[in-house]
C-alpha cells in the first residue's frame, strides 16, 4: 500500500517561550501531531518548523509531500512570502492542506481564502460541542453527533472566509457563540481543510475526537492521481472541433 | 430614490494604442460601459483609468462607490499593489465587484479569489452561447434561455476559481469548449460577479443582452445597508452568557 | 410601483383548539404575519388557510402569489396532495416559498427537499441567538450581528435538509445546540428560504428582529421577471448548430 | 479487505423489446455496468430488475447495498411507490446512488431532488465532449482534462435540479448546446451521483473513460462507517447544558 506522506508544520515558538506550554507539548505540537497521525497503517510523516531553512518547506519537502498540516499562531508574519507562494502552488497542483486553529490568520490560509480570515476570540477556558451537519462527509467518519472538549479558547462568527464547499461541524460555546468549525473547500486539483481545535495552552491534540478528525482530514485531502495538468498557465488553445466563422 | 453610485474602471491602453480599437470604442471601453448603465433610472457612473492618481480609486472615490466594474488586459501587473489592498477591503467592507472578461487575470481578482485564476483561451472570431442554468437568480431577469454573441474570444475550463457560491451562466463554443461564464461569490460582506463576455477588439459591449446582464449585475452587488461591522480585526469577545467553568 | 402579492397560508388549528393561543394570536398566527408584512410599502397581503376549499389555494390564489408563506404544524398530514403538488410546481415555475419553524415537516417542504427535514426539538423556553454568517445577503440587511429571542423552542442538528446555497443564521441555545436558522434555497425559477422562529404559544412573531428578516426575506424570495420557460416539460430541441455526423 | 457491495438496477425492457438493443447489450445494460465494476478487486457486484419481486430491491438487498446504480426509461411509473420510499430512507441512511442517463426521470431521482428533473434531449448521434471542472474531486481521478464520446443522445439545459454540491463535468455538444453530466450531492448521510453518459442504443457503457469514471463514484459514493444515527424519527431532546429560564 502506498502511503499518504504528510508533513506537519509547526511554528514552534510558544513552545520554546513557555515552560508551561513545553510541558504540556514536550515535542512541539508538531510532535505530538505527528505522533497520533502517525501511529495509522496508511500514513507517514515527517515535521517541519518555521525557524528550519526556507521555514522547512523547500521545494525538495513539497513535491514529497500529498498533505500539509499547518499551525501557527504568533509569527505568521515571520513566514516567507517566498514559501506561502510555493505552498499555494503546490495546493492548487494538488497537495492537500490541513489548517489548525489560530493558523486562521496565517499567510497561506488568508492567500488561498482571499479574505480577511478574522473571527471573535475570548480565552476563559469554556466548553465548546462541535455538532457533525454533514453526516455523509468522510471526515466525519466514526465521529457521533457531537465531538464535546471541555476547555477551550473560544472562536465566534462572524468567520469572514468564503462560503465553503462544505460545511461539517459548527460549535456551540459556553459563552454564546457559534462557529463554523469544520470547513471544505477545493482549490485548483487541491483540498482544504480548516479544523477549530487547538491551543497551544490546552492538551486539545490529546482528545480522541480530534484526532479522529485530523486522521480522516488527511485521508479526504490526500491528492488525486492522474494526468490532470497544474493550472499555473492559461495555454492558447487550438480548436477541437473544425468550424467556419460566418461574418 | 437613492441611486447605486458605480465606478466603471478600465486600463484604458489598447484604446490608446490601436486605432482599430480606438475606432470601437471612441469613448473607451469605460466610456461604452458607463453609457448603457448610465442610461438607467436607478444607477449613476462615474469612471476611473489606471494612468490617474492612485489608478483613478483613491479612498475619496472608494468610499462613495457602491459597486465598481473592473476592465483589464495588457497591464494587469501595473496597478498598484495599495490599490488592490484598498479595494480588497472595501469589497470585504460591502462594496460589489464586477470583474470582465479578461479581468480574470487582475491582481484584484485573483486575490480575492486565492487561486491563478486560468483558463485556455484562442481567438478566432468564433460563436459563443451562453446557456442560463440558475433561472431563478436576479442577474438572470429579463433573460431568455440563452445569450448568443456572434464572435469572441474563447475561454474554456478548466477555470481555476474557487467553486461558485452560484453559477448563472454556462457557455459553449463553436470550437468545442465550455465555460462557465457568470460566476456569483459573497466576500465579507460584498459581492463578486465574474463575467466573461467583452474583448477590446469585438463590439460584445453593444451587445444587448451583455447590457442587460451588467445592468443586472450592478443591481445584485449593490450593498445592502445596515449595522453590520466590517471585518477587519477580529475582536477579543466578552462572553455574552453568564457561565461557570468547571475544572 | 407593482407591489408584491404575498399569500400567508396558516393551518390555523392550534388558535382555535387553544384559549392561551388564541389570546397571544387573536387574528391567528397569518393574522400576525399579514399584519407587519402588510405595513410595508411594497407588499400587498392576503391570508390562506387548511381548512379553505383547496386548502386556500386554488390556482386562482397561486397564479396572483409571488411569494406565499407557509406556518403548519399539528395538520400536516391534512393538506391536500394536490395542493402540495400544484404548490410545488408553481415554486419551481418562479413563485418565492417561506418555510416558517414547523413547517420543517410539512408535505411541501420536504417535498421540495428531498429528505426527511427531521431535527431534535424540546420546549423549556430557553434562549436562542441567531448569528449572522453571511452578511452580504439581503436577507439581512438591517439586522446587527445576531438576534436573540428570549423563550424558544430548541431546534437541534443534525437538521436533515440538502446543503443550502447559502447558510444566513446559525443559532446558538442555552441548552447545548446549535440549528442552521436560516437557509436559501433556488428551486427551478423559485426561491425557496426556511426560517427557524416562530411557536404557537410563544409572541415570537412580534419580534422586531423577526419581522425585519421575514420582511426582506420576501423581498428576496419575489420572482424575477421575464421570459423563461418553466420546467415541467423537457423538450425534444433541434439542432441550434448546424453539424455532419461522421460514423 | 471489505469490499464495496454494489447493486446494478436495470429497468432491462429495452434489452427484451428490441433486437438491436438486445445485441449491444446482451446481458442487460445491468450486465454490462455489472461486468466492468466487478472487474476491479474492491467492488463485488449483484444485479436486480424492474420485473423482480419487490423491484428486485427488497430490504434483504438493499440492507446489503452499500451503492446502488440505476438505469431506467421507459417504465419509470412501473417503480412502485414502495420501492421509491425504501430506497428514499436507505440512501439517507447512508447508502450511496448512482443514477444513470435516462434515470434523471426516475422517481427515486426526482424524489430526492424535490425538482421537476427536465432537461433538453436529442437523438442524432452527436459528438459530445465532458470537461472536467473540479479536477480535486475523487471521481476524476485519472480521467484527463475531458472525455470525447462520438455518438450520444443530447441532454441540454436547462437541468430543472437542485445545485448540486459539486459540479464535476459540463458537457458540449455538437449541435450548440451544454450539461452539468455529472453532479454530486449529499442527502442525510448518503451520497448521490448524476452521471449523464448512456443510452440504450448506443455502446456508451463500452467506453473505457464512462467506466473509470463509474469506478470512481461508486467508491466517492460508498457509506462511511460508524455511529451517526438515522434521521426519520426527530427527537425530543433533553438539555446537555444545565440552565435557568430567567422570565
Amino acid at each position: 500500500m502506498t502511503r499518504i506522506r504528510v508533513t506537519v508544520w509547526n511554528e514552534f515558538r510558544h513552545e520554546k517561550q513557555s515552560k508551561e506550554i513545553a510541558d504540556l507539548y514536550p515535542d512541539g505540537i508538531h510532535g505530538q501531531v505527528a505522533s497520533f497521525l502517525g501511529a495509522t497503517d496508511d500514513i507517514e510523516v515527517r515535521t517541519a518548523t518555521l525557524d528550519e531553512p526556507e521555514n522547512g518547506l523547500p521545494d525538495s519537502v513539497l513535491e514529497n509531500t500529498d498533505v500539509l498540516t499547518w499551525w501557527g499562531h504568533m509569527a505568521h508574519h515571520e513566514v516567507l512570502d517566498d514559501t506561502v507562494d510555493r505552498v499555494q502552488q503546490r495546493v492548487l497542483a494538488g497537495m492537500g492542506l490541513i489548517v489548525m486553529h489560530s493558523g486562521h490568520m496565517s499567510k497561506i490560509f488568508r492567500r488561498l481564502m482571499g479574505t480577511n480570515c478574522t473571527l471573535k476570540w475570548r480565552e476563559m477556558g469554556e466548553r465548546e460541542r462541535m455538532w457533525v451537519v454533514d453526516p455523509a462527509h468522510p471526515i466525519v467518519e466514526g465521529v457521533g453527533q457531537y465531538i464535546e472538549i471541555p476547555h477551550v479558547e473560544m472562536y465566534g462568527e462572524y468567520f469572514d472566509i468564503p462560503q465553503p464547499d462544505q460545511v461539517v461541524f459548527i460549535s456551540w460555546f459556553q459563552g454564546g457563540e457559534v462557529f463554523r468549525s469544520g470547513c471544505c473547500w477545493h482549490r485548483g486539483k487541491g483540498k482544504v481543510f480548516y479544523f477549530r481545535p487547538g491551543h497551544e495552552t490546552l492538551p486539545v491534540y490529546y482528545h480522541a475526537g480530534v484526532q479522529k478528525v485530523l486522521t480522516n482530514a488527511v485521508r479526504w485531502a490526500a491528492p488525486t492521481k492522474g494526468p490532470y495538468p497544474h493550472t499555473k498557465d492559461g495555454p492558447n488553445y487550438p480548436a477541437i472541433e473544425k468550424f467556419v466563422v460566418e461574418k
